[in-house]
């Protein structure tokens, strides 16, 4: 291993081009004087997500790494039937494009780009209150990782979650408090059926994050 | 999430087809009811690595995945020397090809390959003694790894590593015990020039195993 020392003035922020990614995002250049982006491309994507991402690196003149993740698939139920999963599918009703611990391997990568670039810092918008039943979203789970990730490069890493107790309120008033909620209202990408910004409208993430938005306009038109 | 449990009968093995992770099967094979392998394909390694691996997996009727992990090219220092590696490359002497913390993202895809196929052990050849300036070779890393693998997944795995603590001369002795020394000793791949069994006898990793057997050999003819 090398002697190099981190710089501690630089992030890594794990960026998806959605609302919460870009939270993330303008966070980290409030914080740090150098911030990157890391973008993980994997089968269940839309394309316009990566395309909205590198549109976001791009405008905001970042660094953007985007790896190719496409080796999840291997560790789908499906590729692994062939093997002994045909007692377990469908019995709990886990999709077949399931891949569970995507955090745990998501920032493995994260911290090993974060270590090949330099940066001390990682941030994720990982969050527990869309908990959801993920494990790999609860705050146990980054702080043990954050030791595990030190430990496995010998560099004291942090990891910074500005949004892990947030709701959806709270991160748009995150947003204005930061001088961008325009830019993430009109520039990011959370709708399921791929449209920028506003979104369609009718599905479960255009709904959450409209109800969010709204909460967060209402309460400050009352101020 | 599912509700799933973990089979406690069932052993995953981190597996290359050397010495140290045949050892570990032959192992797991005298501790648990059910064995699995898993073999990680990436670049740096001689295509006759893979090849010894599935042989063995044949011979000893274990299922075994082979995970191609070709991605690890893109967190190289060559793949990543566009973006911003050209002050840090060479300077510290530091292989182009060179992935920090592989251990990390290996174990991180044996966990969720251990969580898709039920086995509630994972194996590794992983030696403190071979550490070698590698920190995620060493015992700390291993126990934090496995907190976080938990976490991760809300189950409890255990990472075993039955090498951790033993030289060469020692991994040989336990060879002999599970009654597979000769077997290790003419059907493993650890030559870096590809050579099956005792191998070229030239390489460091020849002489290194050699030296092992060697000493062995002689303390028990010794007895």
């Amino acid at each position: 291993m090398t002697q190099r020392t981190l710089n501690n003035n630089k992030a890594i922020v794990v960026f998806s081009g959605g609302q919460d990614s870009t939270t993330c995002l303008f966070w980290a250049k409030a914080h740090f004087e150098e911030v990157a982006l890391v973008t993980f491309e994997y089968g269940q994507r839309h394309d316009t997500e990566i395309q909205v991402a590198k549109q976001i690196a791009k405008e905001q003149q970042v660094e953007h790494h985007v790896l190719d993740m496409s080796l999840l698939s291997q560790l789908t139920p499906n590729a692994l039937t062939q093997h002994d999963m045909d007692i377990e599918e469908g019995e709990d009703g886990v999709p077949n494009t399931f891949v569970p611990a995507r955090n745990l391997l998501f920032l493995s990568f994260a911290g090993a780009l974060a270590y090949q670039t330099n940066a001390k810092h990682i941030i994720t918008g990982i969050c527990e209150t869309d908990f959801s039943g993920y494990p790999d979203c609860r705050d146990s789970f980054i702080k043990s990782m954050n030791v595990t990730l030190s430990l496995s490069m010998d560099k004291d890493f942090v990891i910074h979650t500005p949004l892990m107790w947030l709701d959806k309120k709270q991160t748009w008033a995150l947003s204005d408090e930061l001088g961008v909620l325009d830019y993430i209202r009109y520039q990011t990408l959370t709708c399921y059926n791929g449209i920028v910004g506003e979104g369609c409208g009718e599905c479960p993430a255009c709904k959450l994050r409209a109800r969010g938005l709204n909460a967060y306009l209402e309460e400050k038109g009352a101020k």
